[in-house]
């Protein structure tokens, strides 16, 4: 009798991680999710978000940095994260955001058609935006990015002009809400929310132990 | 010579500790701040905090729990970090909210008029309402919960009837949304500012290092 190799327990569900180009905490957290579920065997999902959808137009709430108190907390909270973990970032959180939907819908359609590639993609367009100052709202942006991801013109043209990437998107954030998603960056561990960069401890304990 | 024992080094500047009564999140950061600040040789002063003044009026948002998304996010996350923590709540977060200006107000007598008894009073009082399940929104209630504490009916009647009580804590909120305060619970640290339970463990990390 020999033993059945092919035999191997499931793999555990991936992380879920979602966040919106333009959010520099979901920036700071894309720099550490990947490198902490490995520790615990995991993958990471990455998500796009709008937080243009979720938090002003269904929260009903106005912009963080528009609101009294809150925004310059918010301010001060960023600097202190980035000096704390060496986060180099290209702009300013006060320089008005770039429209994130070009790279949004991208991602969406690279997650249906072109998974292997798409977090590759979201790493790179996340950095070129942040730590090179890039706005990516442009589609020649995008493809460019997609080249330095290693992901062809091809896939890249599709990606940014196929109309169906648009219902793609709208499919993930409907997906995303229903799940009680609504900010940036936002994970979700076998089931279990957590909402903030902050969170990542906590992320990190839950994975050791299971829940609590 | 003789060495001069009189001279000591100045006493560091207390941690600052602000507070709803009817947070609960502020009630669980209540029970570990006074612990982790005299681990680092630190006194706290503990201050009261309108929310409904600073996060409905001047900062022009809704009440969490109403808030879409959100309101299920909180709930999920009190839930998880009461069972983490082993803090015993006798009251729902979805039950209407006592009024807390009657125990603000005598909060904001007593840290004036007899400073060295105001925690007592806030720390008995903020378990009264949520580990006993008690409302604090009449004048017997806080003279019963100040006996409890230690401090005298006598004293208690002058924190819950002295009409300069509405001014000092007018200047207690004044004071401190001038330093940027909002939510509860929120902490200082030697002007450093911290919002939410979840800071613990960055106040702690602050007061080892000083800063970063």
């Amino acid at each position: 009798m020999t033993l059945d190799t092919s035999i191997r327990p499931p793999s555990p569900e991936p992380v879920h991680f979602w966040f919106d180009f333009i959010s520099p905490f979901g920036y700071c957290a894309s720099l550490r999710i990947d490198e902490l579920a490995a520790r615990h065997g995991r993958e990471v999902c990455w998500h796009p978000l709008l937080i243009g959808v979720t938090v002003l137009k269904v929260m009903g709430l106005k912009p963080i940095l528009q609101t009294p108190l809150k925004g310059d907390y918010v301010r001060h909270e960023l600097a202190r994260y980035v000096r704390r973990h060496g986060v180099q970032l290209a702009r300013s959180i006060d320089q008005p955001p770039m429209n994130p939907l070009p790279a949004a819908r991208a991602l969406a359609w690279l997650l249906r058609h072109a998974p292997g590639q798409a977090k590759a993609f979201a790493q790179c367009a996340y950095r070129m935006h942040w730590a090179q100052g890039v706005d990516l709202d442009q589609a020649a942006v995008l493809v460019d990015c997609g080249a330095q991801a290693g992901i062809s013109t091809d896939v890249m043209q599709r990606a940014t002009t196929d109309p169906e990437a648009a219902a793609l998107l709208r499919a993930e954030m409907d997906a995303a809400m229903a799940r009680g998603v609504f900010g940036s960056p936002f994970f979700s561990v076998d089931g279990e929310p957590f909402f903030g960069v902050d969170k990542l401890e906590l992320v990190d304990e839950w994975l050791s132990r299971g829940g609590w």
